[in-house]
């Protein structure tokens, strides 16, 4: 095990009806926020009123700012940080899945960044203070609501950021919220946590017990009960699994003790930065591809995989084989793309090469294998 | 799945060599501490002379209160109370086990509270604020580094406090400070800490998929690791896998959305009381009993228990039974009594029912199976 430090002081206030607390829990912390939401789903479902209404009883002001897209874009950045320095605003409460949340946390650092605040993104500045945000999250995927991390896209580069001080001051998880949720983004989001267990679990840190068994044990979960809600889309406990898991998968508690990869992130924002795909879909085809390009590193992890999570038993290349295989036949069984061609997008080879070398522009990825520009490349192509 | 809410704000910092870490990180908090440790087991094993090192390298200076016992007793909390008043201390760093941390804890809730600190572990005043503590582990098994609990003794009533303010603000975890704990000891924390996950695991609650999970890896690590540890004392991996096991195990993760139970805890706690023995000891004895007297409650969550912790197959009574079975005989083998008999202490039938009347003062015990003072003696009976 390598030595760690693991910090995650988010409160997780979690169950029905919790989304009513938030303007009484807010009132700890501010009287004013930033009320920062996508593209305006939540007043239809009738969340948008409630959040008001709390707001108000606690005597909250708020100042709007809605128009968060997938994959969210730097333009609105720019326009949070300014309208939080008029409105002297200190306070972001962010309502919605990943995208929101990375948006408020990019205004949250750019905030008290003297430059432009893109400059942290490319790595010309370390984040180190943040406006706390909060959030009430409405679709498990990302695991923003508990991480220090935030992507956001500029042009057609899709780049990171991370630092303790974004982790939200508390984040509100009401199963309920996800009834609505198509299948289709459902799908995306549990691609989108699993693959984050993925990047910890495939590591060459050796003795990791704990870490090994908690990350299967997430896994088997959301598998479970993944296929429950794609057919129950109103199950409480199986939403609320999915939920609590989607947090657990990405606060940093998985990844304890032991060197992480994150490859096929890297990879797969190039992907959705290039062709504004969804962010879950993009891993469901790479990821796969990845493990095909480096279980040699590591048979008997790959073995491990499809023993403990997909319940496959064996002992040789087969298992390990087939394990992988299991996890790109589960993918399509929820409805996502498998291979680049279902996109029905043209992606052309010489658009490969280009991805390979943004991904790799700051040096190579990952470390369970390191993987240079010709490898990414390989990468895409297996994913074809 | 309950709704719940959930914060564990405690930094770990985890590995080897990290005790030396604690000057700079109490820098970011205080100038001055209470330093707190027990029997001075910390000057024969060097760490002492480490910690002074590091405290006068930061510029900390420090106030000596050592002493405290296995079951940790009110004396010293009162006269570290004081101590902390009159030398304008207003930070605690406790270096030991449970017991250190417990009695820092006390002292900390007990620093701000106007009566005696008593009354808040008689439940007459609930802990509202409290001095902030760090921790230097030196025994993985009460999990006190990250909870925000505390249990005390005072003649042979030991009472306990909750409240998140007393959860450390960090704590310094170095599986090598563990390398030279007596077998026993190490075998009692390898037992405490699965019975702070069996009173979890053993629940009302339905569908908490993702928390039994969890459970069930923490628990197959943990009996993993023991048998490891146990026959290498110095294996690193294996005493670091049980040192952050021990840590997950009573953070309050676990626990998340479900109720939990307690009432072995309580049991046992009167049997340490009234004999001063050791905690996980006391576990060992009476949790295979409270499996037995209460298994039937839940037939199918005891099978699951055999199957997902101990390997055991099969899908009735018989497997049920031989989960307990061999969670006892786990007990007998790691060096734990399994039975009252075996303390050799003259435990007579009128002071079970003493105990079982004060086990049950404020109420009936537990929630799996509530019982009252004549199921606690028959569970007293059954340890027997």
């Amino acid at each position: 095990m390598e030595n760690f430090q693991f910090q995650c002081a988010t409160k997780i206030i979690f169950g029905r009806d919790t989304e009513n607390l938030v303007g009484e829990e807010l009132k700890n912390h501010t009287k004013k926020v930033l009320l920062h939401y996508g593209s305006g789903s939540i007043k239809k479902t009738g969340l948008y009123d409630k959040i008001i209404k709390s707001l108000n009883d606690a005597g909250i002001t708020y100042v709007e700012l809605s128009g968060v897209v997938p994959n969210p874009r730097a333009e609105l950045v720019y326009e949070g940080i300014e309208l939080c320095k008029k409105e002297g605003i200190k306070f972001i409460l962010a309502v919605g899945g990943g995208s929101v949340i990375d948006s408020a946390k990019a205004i949250a650092a750019g905030y008290y960044y003297e430059g432009d605040f893109w400059d942290q993104f490319e790595g010309k500045s370390q984040v180190e203070k943040a406006l706390p945000i909060a959030t009430i999250l409405t679709l498990p995927a990302a695991g923003s609501e508990a991480s220090p991390a935030s992507v956001v896209s500029k042009g057609n580069r899709k780049l990171a950021i991370m630092a303790d001080c974004l982790r939200p001051v508390f984040s509100i998880l009401n199963p309920e919220l996800t009834f609505t949720l198509p299948a289709y983004q459902t799908a995306a989001g549990v691609t989108d946590m699993m693959a984050h267990i993925f990047e910890r679990y495939f590591t060459n840190t050796k003795n990791v017990d704990v870490t090994d068994k908690l990350c299967e044990a997430v896994l088997r979960s959301i598998i479970k009960n993944a296929k429950i809600v794609l057919k129950e889309e109103k199950n409480y406990d199986a939403r609320a699994e999915i939920m609590w898991a989607g947090t657990l998968a990405h606060n940093g508690l998985l990844g304890t003790g032991r060197v992480e990869d994150w490859a096929t992130h890297r990879i797969e924002h190039e992907l959705s930065a290039f062709y504004d795909i969804t962010h879950g879909a993009g891993l469901a085809i790479i990821f796969p591809a990845w493990m095909k390009y480096t279980y040699k590193q590591d048979m008997n992890k790959f073995i491990q995989f499809a023993i403990e999570v997909w319940g496959i038993p064996g002992n040789d290349e087969e298992t390990a084989l087939a394990g992988i295989a299991a996890t790109k036949e589960f993918f399509r069984k929820i409805g996502m793309p498998i291979a680049i061609s279902e996109l029905n997008l043209d992606v052309k080879e010489e658009d490969m090469q280009k991805m390979a070398e943004y991904a790799t522009k700051f040096g190579e990825l990952g470390s369970f294998v390191k993987l240079g520009s010709k490898e990414v490349f390989d990468i895409y192509k297996l994913a074809e």
